[in-house]
């Protein structure tokens, strides 16, 4: 087992390895020893597999609660769900000394670290994440939210969970597509701050040792939050190959998945970066070499101006300029703001 | 105009004195230098009366926006008027550095308060308290929430505006009883903090400087709110009178008015107080004495056994013990942890 502790204002640890879920009755009891009761939320794919042992290791260690079992999919992320679990958790009585957990991927991550924050002005919760994506994206930075008909992710807030228990033996009944997609963030954290994992990864594809992998993916990703845990500043370099990734999911209509998009978007600009000088011609060479060694997309046939006009409307909604993350080697990155024109240009040269 | 500061993690101002809504603009344009929308959320009561001079004067400072006016009263804090809230900020393109505004009672200044830690993971906002309890009591200390069916105030979050504008002159359009309820708060601060504001409000009554008095207040709630910003600890003093309070409240299915049913819990929790020895008997004489001189009421005739299921209720609410806020002289309280059989024997003593 791994451990990454996360040192955010309320400091809290990331476990990584096999066979941890039924220790988490303990180990809620002894972060949490006031909570008598639980919500636990899941979908209704994982938890038929893993909530059972979850609920025995919670009772076991004197707790008492509930499951709240959402249908499976990005559908459920939204404030109507948020509601009703808040409803669930209230018609229970649940106080303010018991907790909420979080059993599935990132959409039950998502809205169950929202619940919590709103729950009688906030609550702890401890986040199970059984995807690859959740495990190295979600469950470090404290980023809860729901979508609204407008847009994604537009109603949330920072809240950190007290424990995050990543299961890789839960990682394991993953669809292989979920795990792949997963694997996109991944190796964009490699390319963003760690050439030894991007070789790893290279050298050991989608067989890649889980532990290791996850905790160091999730360690990266530990150091950029802590120097930025409101998000207005180091964190943007998360966003590589997300501005155009972005459009790309949403011209596609959702048919791609994050992972994928993600991964063209990043791609795109390697080559871009690679045209423009900011980095020598190899670096679009090896990540476009890794991303098809993981079945992941390197292009997309989507007409260029439909992709511009998707980046439009998100810039608008940010606001400014945008900040475009461009490579500059692999392992190494930087933001440049650069005005709608500028960017459309640098994106076009990638694709 | 009087300026109370208050000293949580992002300090603000609370300015307090006539004609200042006309000031609005300006005053969000130095504070939020790259806002360019707002929403400004009002109800049917209090938008007629004064959100024309607010928008003209942000209008003036080149903001630009729109006005969501909700029905009056309680029955309008639901997580439906939440998500509606957040839904007409973001048709109209609200980004991260925009704002809302709170223009009315504790009901939109607790909604849109949510809504401000909500949307996007928390954006600006200021209040402009109309009435003297959103004055005194929800302008400091950062709770925001709405109600659920199961309970009041049962989803929120701790955020803080960035500016309270308290204008004298919109209270004085507020409906007289509205402004004796809120008097009961202002008088439960001086019973628990401040004798000499308690012996001003003795000997003026209802019309006392409004300016003046109510800067004191504020002053006070912000010296305990600033000890203990996420209410673990002092904040507990503030419930002064409320235990008993909230039993009444509900047992009269809110025909009392919470400053009505405050009043009551502390006349009869200055009465046991004196019973048992806690304090001299004049406490309640003199507490007494003030709550007629502002013609609120200091018995019920609900009978105890109704009250005291409330009461426990509440409590099992809360977990653990019933913290009760006792007076050992006029300025002077503790909060005295009691069992559920002492604390109902307590409360009967002084009915």
């Amino acid at each position: 087992m791994k451990t990454v502790r996360v040192p955010v204002s309320d400091p809290y640890d990331v476990l990584i390895g096999p066979g941890l879920l039924p220790s988490l009755g303990d180990k809620v009891r002894s972060l949490c020893p006031k909570a008598a009761r639980y919500v636990l939320v899941t979908d209704d794919n994982v938890g038929p597999c893993w909530a059972e042992v979850c609920t025995r290791s919670l009772q076991a260690a004197g707790l008492a609660g509930d499951v709240y079992t959402l249908p499976h999919g990005e559908a459920s992320k939204t404030a109507g769900s948020l509601i009703e679990i808040l409803n669930f958790a209230a018609d229970r009585r649940m106080t303010r000394s018991d907790l909420f957990v979080a059993l599935g991927g990132g959409m039950v991550g998502d809205l169950t670290g929202l619940a919590s924050a709103t729950f009688m002005r906030g609550v702890s919760y401890v986040q199970l994440p059984t995807s690859l994506l959740a495990a190295v994206d979600s469950s470090v930075g404290g980023k809860t939210a729901v979508d609204l008909p407008a847009g994604k992710n537009l109603m949330g807030a920072f809240w950190q969970p007290k424990l995050v228990l990543c299961d890789t033996d839960a990682l394991s009944t993953l669809p292989p597509a979920d795990f792949v997609s997963g694997c996109a963030e991944v190796i964009k954290m490699s390319v963003l701050f760690d050439e030894a994992l991007f070789e790893r990864l290279a050298g050991e594809g989608v067989d890649f040792d889980r532990e290791a992998v996850i905790a160091r993916s999730v360690a990266l990703k530990r150091d950029v939050v802590a120097q930025d845990e409101r998000d207005t500043g180091r964190r943007a370099l998360l966003n590589l190959g997300h501005t155009l990734g972005h459009a790309v999911e949403a011209c596609s209509d959702y048919a791609l998945s994050h992972g994928q998009c993600v991964a063209i978007g990043m791609a795109a600009v390697c080559r871009a970066a690679a045209k423009y000088g900011f980095c020598s011609p190899d670096v679009p060479e090896r990540v476009v070499t890794v991303l098809e060694r993981f079945g992941l997309p390197t292009r997309t046939h989507i007409p260029f101006p439909a992709l511009m006009d998707r980046m439009l409307s998100d810039k608008k909604r940010s606001g400014g300029a945008i900040g475009v993350v461009v490579p500059e080697a692999i392992g190494s990155c930087s933001v440049r703001p650069m005005d709608t024109r500028t960017a459309g240009a640098f994106m076009k040269a990638g694709l």
